[in-house]
């Protein structure tokens, strides 16, 4: 018999992803919104021509993603998704690619430059005074040391990004953290830890964050964060490799 | 019989949520990164002490999110996730909350405010070009309207989320737009579109922003761009209801 081709199986998986792309398009045709219920497993197998298991399949994932949900005797309907949960699920740095980390990195330093605005928006005595304690803290345990220290950076930072009041950005700053933290602590693995020094004189504490966010302004603290950020920008538009 | 209050059932959807974390956890801990093979689905459910079934439900929700792949041959191993991917599939703005698309809406505002170092970093002159086509473009079709036009915003915003040179940021931008649109439409709906005014004398036009990023330094490009954004940025302050 003549060699043949090896036939290569149509796979399931394509004829999910279809199902699971028209279901999506189906729902957005129809205009409808969570809490609305949906076509039975059976319907939707019937007018797509494929098999109940396809669909179930289709069902599944998009219940993984939080679009749909199962109700007692109502069947499946829609639901709003929580994209932190979907984001929080996958961002495991050790199984994220060198340069999505490198993105992802970068993306912090964007947000914290960005968010001046809604920080002067909502402040408030109460978090001030929150933030003066966070940095009354820092100045008491370590006397003189300009260098960089992770638990301090998390607690001032992270109230900050607690005060922008949104809450979808404070928790993909959370969700963020261990990626900083996996490039942080991979970065100064072979680097001396000096190597993440303040290039110039000038050095913005938290303190100083504080200060500019009490009498300052929006234009004011982003050329302060800027400046208090510096290491950090050097450092990522230096191994830019652009 | 004394009247019983029912017996809920367990549900098989705890345990499969059980036996998802756990599974990630045991990734986590082995220290297993994209390409490892993982163990196979009977010796899970024995070592878990559960059904197959819940271990399959288990690990097709980890192949929808990403994290895990079939191999012909090789069973299942762990791959590197597609952040983007997974946000673009669920991220519908009919089924966010108004909530979720406010803060949405203003993590554009951070994000156009914060990346102008990058944009300095990484500017060139066919880039810089490119937005001057742009900008020729609008002024020839349009000849004084001040008022804000979506699709200009587009080309030239997403021109510059390009030269960011940023994948994941530009990615994440290309996601957040038809929530923006969808934002945007929905607001102007019930009002005029006069009420998105520049609040104030000085308008920053697109030809301004590119003149400061050839001319300028990232700190006054920021300035330029909290000017630009001025109607958006009032907009999304006022209907704050914080």
């Amino acid at each position: 018999m003549k060699k043949l081709k090896k036939l290569e199986p149509l796979g399931t998986e394509s004829l999910v992803d279809k199902v699971e792309t028209r279901l999506l398009m189906f729902f957005k045709e129809n205009k409808l919104v969570p809490g609305d219920a949906i076509p039975k497993e059976i319907d939707f197998a019937t007018s797509l021509g494929v098999s109940r298991t396809v669909v179930r399949e289709a069902l599944l994932r998009l219940r993984t993603l939080g679009l749909v949900e199962s109700k007692k005797r109502r069947g499946m309907i829609l639901k709003q998704p929580d994209i932190i949960n979907n984001f929080a699920r996958i961002l495991d740095p050790t199984l994220l690619g060198e340069d999505t980390l490198k993105q992802l990195f970068e993306l912090r330093l964007i947000l914290e430059m960005g968010m001046a605005d809604f920080l002067f928006e909502n402040r408030n005595e109460e978090d001030l005074d929150e933030l003066e304690k966070i940095v009354a803290a820092e100045e008491a345990t370590d006397t003189h040391q300009i260098r960089f220290s992770l638990d301090k950076e998390i607690a001032f930072h992270g109230k900050l990004y607690q005060m922008s009041n949104n809450v979808t950005l404070q928790k993909f700053q959370d969700l963020l953290l261990p990626v900083f933290n996996y490039v942080y602590l991979k970065d100064t693995e072979n680097t001396n830890l000096d190597d993440y020094h303040y290039s110039e004189g000038e050095f913005v504490s938290h303190r100083m964050l504080l200060e500019t966010l009490r009498e300052g302004t929006p234009e004011t603290f982003r050329n302060a964060m800027r400046r208090h950020l510096e290491p950090h920008f050097d450092h990522a538009l230096k191994t830019g490799g652009r």
